[in-house]
């Protein structure tokens, strides 16, 4: 089924008259992450007409799938009563806790109070404690747990029990009478194993598990690394309190790649094709109004050598060479760093031992390039004039300086626990910019 | 447990002293991936002597959560026969179908004639078949399928045997008499329906599933979209192929993301903090080289213009402020273009669309920079002077240009089929800061 423009147009012109009855059975055949889609292009009139024909539980699915933004202007027109009765009871507490994180306070107080499911109000409340950065903030409570003493039978009975109310089972955990993770139980093992033993003589024992305060970084590394569908997350005293799956962590994974690679290209918030053009000009002018400075900043001290310019004008025409060289080999170098330490390949404590290894890619970087640029003005200008040198002496000092302050900064950031994919980009081409100006006048003065 | 440097260096003792029951009794403990992340760290001769440690079984397991490189160079060395008796036979086929595929034509098919399990080498020899970035490309043939006609127990007796097979299930498919998909079976369904009806009546149908020539990338977003496990694979005539797992396509959402973000850095192959000297300076070489080529272009464009620099001298000092903001112009508007396209949220059918709001947010951009620019040469400078007028034009222009050119270059890429993110990062500024040098020369003279 594609959600195409054709078919929105459809839906639209029914929406138009009030035709409630066909819109009900054109949705009937589509998947809630259809109909999300659909409600992301429709405007938010029309996305009420529509959420008005669809029972709770669709409905609740469909919020979940919703952009952020559009789902944030959905929900500001309407009751906290009838959020928390029309979605939120038939939600996730993952998902709910994410829809509630996005409200102002007095919003989330008001529709915690209209849940009517005391327990998983409860969850909710516990869950909004955690920080939206660590599994504490990603993890569900929705989830089958078996007791490692229940006999299969026994066992079987309650899986069945807890199986109806969820989504989808991804495993089933074994716990003790303390509440603690003992053991995981695939379930693959449910049809293989012969139902005669105890749960715990059947389960996996020290299964794969994360704490609390585990990062959401590290919790998408063990779920890649083990190819698992699912973490099981454990509190201090190894009591299991929720499960992360893989469908959430997925998301996590797409949106720091998205960021990190929109921070590289000097985009300063989250912006997509279709935002409109307001969004889009506040995403970008940030970044374009500090070049500017940079540049500016750069005409000033150009403008303090006068004197050489005068003495040496072909000096200015090797001013877009030295710049753009220390933009291109600074970018370079911060990338590296900055996918490193996303996938961990990397630590901050490695910093000398990186620099050191930096150098020496730089240094034959620096000479190959210093080399054929020499060779260049050899050939245009020749030997004797002060161009020839200074310019290649000064594209070695750049690719130098910007090689091992693209590594440096990034590594610093991460020590001082700030994202270092701010440190890549625009950025580090306008400091490597300004800086190389200064070096190209300053090596140019002493050669004179 | 951490594999930190302390216990590969442990490690690396006792392989010394040829001690195996040591090496043997630590291994015991770790997870295949945690072995193969040992394994990357250590010698090529070092991880033999672990690898006949371990079982057969273990072996492959980790064979395949190893780095491509480092797994390359330790199946170098193998022969065939061991390659395909010790791994090849014990992986699943989406698994033996990557390694295989890293390996030459001659040893491709020495491995494939060695394969005792004559089931398993025809499903290989069928996968090679497909391309590498379609769904068929992906699958695996591991999987649990049952017949719609068959009975409840039937079906669970059937399941028991099929499931033993294999490490993880996933879904359960279920078929007509001539392989067609017809139904998915969560395994929900499994442990919660009382026993007693034929298949057909309790399975979901119309299962969301690909085709075997669905791209890699719409895979991804299938998978995404509707939070699946795993997808079913079918051909063209609807039987059920294969399955794609979750997993597989994490490391492709990683990959790609990791990639795009690499073209934008200005690397041109898969760079790693860890990789050696040698590949570090050829991945970066070739953008700083092409930067050096566009440098001494510009060397060239501006030495045109003595006479204009003769007469105005304080133009030079503006050449870092208008390529820097041409390449900072560019890069966002490739950025923003090159995520929608990966993203599907933008189709290359859009291009005029696109064009046309990005000239607005251009006009918006634009009008910003060059009056704040403006303002600033005209306390500077005065409102007489030649740099006032032409910098700030200049500066319009070329954040027009940047902006439409950064939009037009990857959309006419995709409609090529050509990865639209090699048009982003070195690219794009080095084709801006000489078209920028251009416009800012010409509109210099005819304003002088």
């Amino acid at each position: 089924m594609e959600i195409d423009e054709e078919y929105i147009d459809k839906v639209k012109g029914l929406i138009e008259q009030k035709d409630a009855e066909n819109v009900k059975s054109l949705l009937i055949d589509l998947h809630p992450a259809d109909i999300a889609e659909l409600c992301n292009d429709l405007a938010p009139e029309e996305a009420r007409f529509v959420y008005r024909l669809l029972d709770n539980e669709t409905a609740a699915d469909v919020l979940v799938e919703m952009d952020e933004d559009v789902r944030k202007e959905f929900l500001e027109i309407l009751p906290s009563e009838t959020i928390a009765k029309r979605f939120v009871d038939y939600m996730d507490t993952d998902d709910a806790v994410d829809l509630i994180r996005e409200l102002d306070e007095d919003k989330q107080e008001e529709i915690l109070s209209h849940i009517e499911d005391i327990e998983q109000a409860g969850d909710i409340v516990d869950l909004l404690k955690y920080d939206e950065d660590t599994a504490g903030g990603l993890m569900g409570t929705e989830m089958v747990t078996v007791n490692e003493n229940w006999s299969m039978p026994e066992c079987l009975k309650e899986m069945r029990l807890q199986a109806e109310k969820l989504d989808e089972i991804y495993y089933v955990y074994v716990i003790d009478d303390e509440d603690r993770l003992q053991g995981v139980f695939p379930l693959k093992k449910m049809i293989t194993s012969p139902s005669v033993s105890k749960v715990k003589h059947v389960m996996k024992k020290d299964p794969i598990s994360v704490h609390v305060d585990t990062s959401i970084d590290e919790v998408v590394q063990i779920i890649e690394k083990y190819d698992l569908v699912a973490v099981p997350v454990v509190d201090s005293i190894g009591r299991l309190v929720g499960q992360i799956t893989v469908d959430d962590v997925m998301d996590e994974v797409r949106e720091q790649s998205e960021r990190d690679y929109q921070l590289a290209s000097g985009l300063s918030q989250d912006v997509e094709t279709d935002d409109n053009v307001m969004r889009q000009t506040s995403a970008r002018l940030p970044w374009l109004l500090i070049g500017m400075l940079g540049g500016i900043g750069n005409s000033m001290i150009l403008g303090n050598f006068d004197a050489t310019f005068a003495a040496h004008p072909e000096m200015a025409l090797y001013i877009p060479l030295i710049g753009g060289t220390g933009g291109n080999v600074g970018t370079q170098s911060s990338a590296i760093i900055v996918q490193g330490l996303a996938n961990s390949s990397l630590d901050a404590k490695d910093t000398f031992k990186q620099i050191a290894k930096e150098a020496v890619v730089a240094v034959i970087n620096a000479t190959i390039i210093s080399l054929l640029v020499y060779i260049y003005n050899f050939i245009r200008f020749g030997s004797t004039a002060t161009v020839t040198y200074s310019v290649s002496i000064s594209l070695f000092a750049v690719v130098m300086f910007a090689s091992i302050f693209g590594t440096l900064v990034p590594m610093t950031l991460e020590k001082l626990k700030v994202d270092p994919a701010i440190a890549t980009g625009p950025f580090i081409s306008i400091t490597n910019d300004i800086i190389g100006m200064m070096l190209y006048m300053g090596i140019t003065v002493l050669l004179s």
